[in-house]
């Protein structure tokens, strides 16, 4: 499982005006935090972009890049911003992502066969929101995966994220139980070996105490291990979180003597 | 998932000296702190008492039960031992328990059947070993249901440790994986909803820094608990290990909102 930092968000006031002054120190600070505490790549989350997305974009990815050639998540629905992030980039990049919108595939998922890069698709329903049950979970990512085919995207380059829903939800830890099973039977249901990827921050959304958080995340992020997730997108700055993620990956697919190697 | 704390073993110099010396003091404030913790039950390990197993057993099953009235395990292979403490115990009790060597079926179910109680079978093949394969605990944990139903054990009774392997072994984490598996499926491959225990302190004998081994301890429990698992036989003084088993409980099998009820 690899850990991808979520921490670059425009909506952190200090990355929101560095983007505005397009000042790249604050961005090259962060990324090189998120690189020190072990991400294995970078989701740049700029939001929808409505001003300047070509601008904006690129100079995001560059930004990054000046700092590390780790891959790189273009995380935005805006189809020009996207384009840009592409043109941009000389690391891996994976598009996040589309959710089952026609509008959202149509845009996106040519842009994804165009550069040859994966796309993470969200197991979210026509109308945004998660589905009601396992089954939907499926009958989505195998829309998904007819929609990816028809744009001439290659299968292997569609991965799924089943979207984490927040504990405060009143049926969050059921849906969570869902995705666990969805990880793992995924590769089965779709016919090929799928890549996954979830959003841990999500599951502790809302008003808690920090410890209590950080114990959910840790009671969850094994199970998603275990079910084959391929990639955590998180705060790497939750050392704890990050450690655990390595001691996963020796438990789940590490060879003999793997675990000797956690630090 | 249910804590059952393995701190009761007549290896701790202690024990042995109250047992030696029929001192229930140490042994009834070592059952408080485990109760204290978290403990949702006591697995007295008495080892194989070669001297006096009806006298030792039967004064600490008296010495636990003075303090809780949780389930107990009786925890050695000797059967004069488990009878002196089936007699002796007011509590619900488990019998822990039996491999699948012909001479210790032949003494324990018995005794399982007389006394209708529950006896964990472990995955263990005839040699003492545990399998080389998934494939093998299946075949041993028929044969064990094969023998329970023999000796007039209801199936319900019959419930399955898949003996957790030690890190430190070439082969743990292989074997590891294949247990998650096991525990997964066992209720298909019995056909009754069998309950399961497995022994957490085993992944993490040997000489490791104790922060690492509380680590992988972290990332196998929820891997455990995700899979099915009933109870989980720990240190309950690893107070961080409790509270995971507490987080799993509510993400796993909660119901709305239990996890807010996590301290």
């Amino acid at each position: 499982m690899q850990v991808i930092a979520d921490n670059l968000h425009i909506i952190r006031p200090e990355i929101q005006a560095a983007v505005e002054k397009k000042n790249a120190g604050p961005i090259r600070d962060l990324v090189n935090q998120c690189i020190t505490a072990g991400a294995d790549g970078i989701d740049i989350n700029s939001g929808p972009l409505s001003r300047d997305p070509e601008g904006t974009m690129t100079f995001l990815v560059e930004t990054v890049e000046q700092v590390t050639d780790r891959p790189i998540l273009i995380d935005t629905t805006n189809p020009t911003a996207i384009r840009a992030g592409l043109k941009a980039a000389g690391n891996r990049v994976i598009i996040n992502g589309i959710s089952p919108e026609p509008v959202k595939l149509g845009h996106i998922l040519p842009l994804a066969a165009e550069f040859d890069v994966p796309v993470i698709g969200y197991l979210l329903n026509e109308a945004g929101h998660v589905p009601g049950s396992e089954a939907e979970g499926y009958d989505i990512a195998l829309a998904l995966l007819k929609a990816a085919e028809s744009a001439g995207l290659p299968r292997e380059r569609l991965m799924i994220d089943p979207i984490v829903a927040p504990l405060m939800w009143e049926s969050g830890t059921a849906h969570n139980r869902d995705i666990i099973a969805l990880i793992r039977s995924l590769p089965d249901v779709l016919g090929y070996p799928v890549k996954t990827i979830a959003g841990v921050s999500n599951l502790t959304t809302g008003d808690a105490p920090a410890p209590k958080k950080r114990l959910m995340e840790a009671a969850f992020l094994p199970m998603l291990a275990d079910a084959g997730l391929d990639m955590a997108l998180l705060n790497v700055f939750h050392e704890d979180t990050v450690r655990l993620a390595r001691a996963c990956e020796a438990l789940t697919r590490g060879e003999l003597f793997s675990w000797a190697a956690i630090p």
